[in-house]
């Protein structure tokens, strides 16, 4: 439901004040009397975003931790400090809170990021963990899903498919990719690969007006997406294309400065995959040709 | 648990970037090239902090964005934005997050604030909502709850007890007041009255390391608290001290200009209850002399 809640969302919000950036793409952005800020928010529910009888709640509290920032980075966002709250199950609620904050410690920690405050709450339901997310826009801007134009190369980082198989859990926001990046003045566009390659670059195109057509050839596929494509009926590609929580950035860069872009960046790959072009919707190439692309990827709801 | 929690977890992140004021008050404070920003952070859980069938959700979206603007407002704080997160039961999902977003609209506009952004989940849990809030710190700095020196008067807005009877779901928060007092520059710490007069109060002197004598027959007390004591075998006055949700303001006032306090403001009455002392702890002073009083508040967890 997310889409069309968020379309209704926005249309109802239209009396209030606005921010500099609202609803729609990875974080606000808020004007201020100094550097903007940039505000992002993420809740992980029991059962849908993690089983915590498998993954351990010092694991949610990473991956909380890490959802966030990797909204952060795809803004070129840097992050200061954020904010935790917990619905904790009243059965072992002290332990399980602990061991998430642990988790959420550790991320902190990695990543040089203050806990500002937060909430605990203990009650009958399941476990369900909030993070917020604040941090500052560099003065040169941030950027946002709408910025990508037609000729713009799509650019991947890392690889991509089977999260699944733990990935989702242990990964790295790519703050560090963005601070590389961003200073070139090379990316006209980026998000996160939350929902899937193939729903996260459709989402940027509907923000920037225009369409992308794909190498399918291209696309680096991840030894987790081959492994799952044994047992799923899936092709390896699929899963690339297909699942979500990649966590990994897909950018817009201009194709006059492409040369810039790093193969690259600390062992992390940087890959061009195809093309922004003026057609809207999603597009593959391949030895067939072109055709139509579908999404494939994780839908909210 | 809320108490050790925090205790450890300040502990705990004592190896982390700090923020200018972190875990432990009602807001906190990060500083900026602008103006400092806070920011605070509430959940609120159904069947813990409403009955979704009773209040309907329009009712708990309204609640929310009160519970976080009065955490601005009791540190002088002017609201920015909110940031609202949803994790809707999968029955009926669109309809109550339609409804609850409503809610929340009508709070923000009411108090000219911004929906900067959120997250929407569907899960198969019951109801739970969260709000972040960001605001701006007045130049002339904000409240804290550590202020309070032995001799400043204890001053309370409003009237106490019984917010079960339908306070707790629709308040003011009380950012008029604080705009009003604020520049006035006689407040010296504050709180939000969320766990109860005595709760609250015993949290604010341990944050100020002083303690509190009340005036018993100072305490105003509330038609509904009066009500409340019809059925609960407990006093008015003891509602009026162990209720939670009352968000009025607790205050710590500088005694030499106390006469600078105006009586109320748009209606609502400012009472001088007490006096802060160097002893630590909580004190009545009544008809019957000085005894120790028991917060008899609501206790997270």
């Amino acid at each position: 439901m997310e889409h069309g809640f968020i379309a209704w969302a926005k249309q109802r919000a239209m009396r209030l004040p606005k921010v500099k950036l609202g609803i729609g793409d990875d974080c606000a952005l808020i004007a201020s009397d100094g550097s903007d800020w940039v505000v992002t928010t993420d809740s992980l529910c029991e059962g849908t975003h993690f089983i915590l009888d498998e993954c351990g709640p010092q694991a949610v509290g990473r991956k909380l931790v890490g959802v966030n920032l990797s909204d952060l980075a795809s803004m070129a966002a840097s992050p200061v400090a954020v904010f935790l709250s917990l619905c904790l199950p009243r059965k072992s609620a002290d332990l399980i809170g602990a061991e998430i904050y642990e988790g959420v410690c550790q991320a902190c920690e990695k990543y040089n990021v203050a806990i500002g405050g937060g909430d605990t709450n203990v009650w009958d339901g399941p476990l369900v963990v909030h993070l917020t997310a604040v941090g500052t826009a560099s003065q040169a801007g941030c950027w946002l899903r709408s910025g990508a134009n037609p000729g713009d190369k799509i650019v991947v980082s890392g690889r991509l498919g089977g999260s699944l198989l733990g990935k989702h859990l242990e990964f790295e926001p790519r703050l560090h990719l963005a601070k590389a990046l961003h200073p070139l003045g090379i990316v006209q566009a980026a998000t996160d690969i939350s929902d899937g390659l193939g729903v996260d670059l459709l989402n940027m195109t509907v923000a920037s007006r225009c369409g992308a057509e794909v190498d399918l050839d291209l696309i680096p596929i991840s030894d987790a997406a081959v492994e799952r494509s044994k047992t799923t009926g899936h092709t390896a590609l699929e899963h690339a294309i297909g699942d979500g929580e990649d966590f990994e950035l897909l950018m817009a860069v201009d194709p006059s400065r492409i040369d810039l872009l790093p193969k690259s960046i600390d062992g992390v790959p940087l890959t061009v995959i195809g093309t922004f072009v003026s057609r809207t919707g999603l597009w593959s190439r391949s030895k067939g040709g072109v055709m139509q692309m579908q999404p494939r990827g994780y839908v909210h709801g």
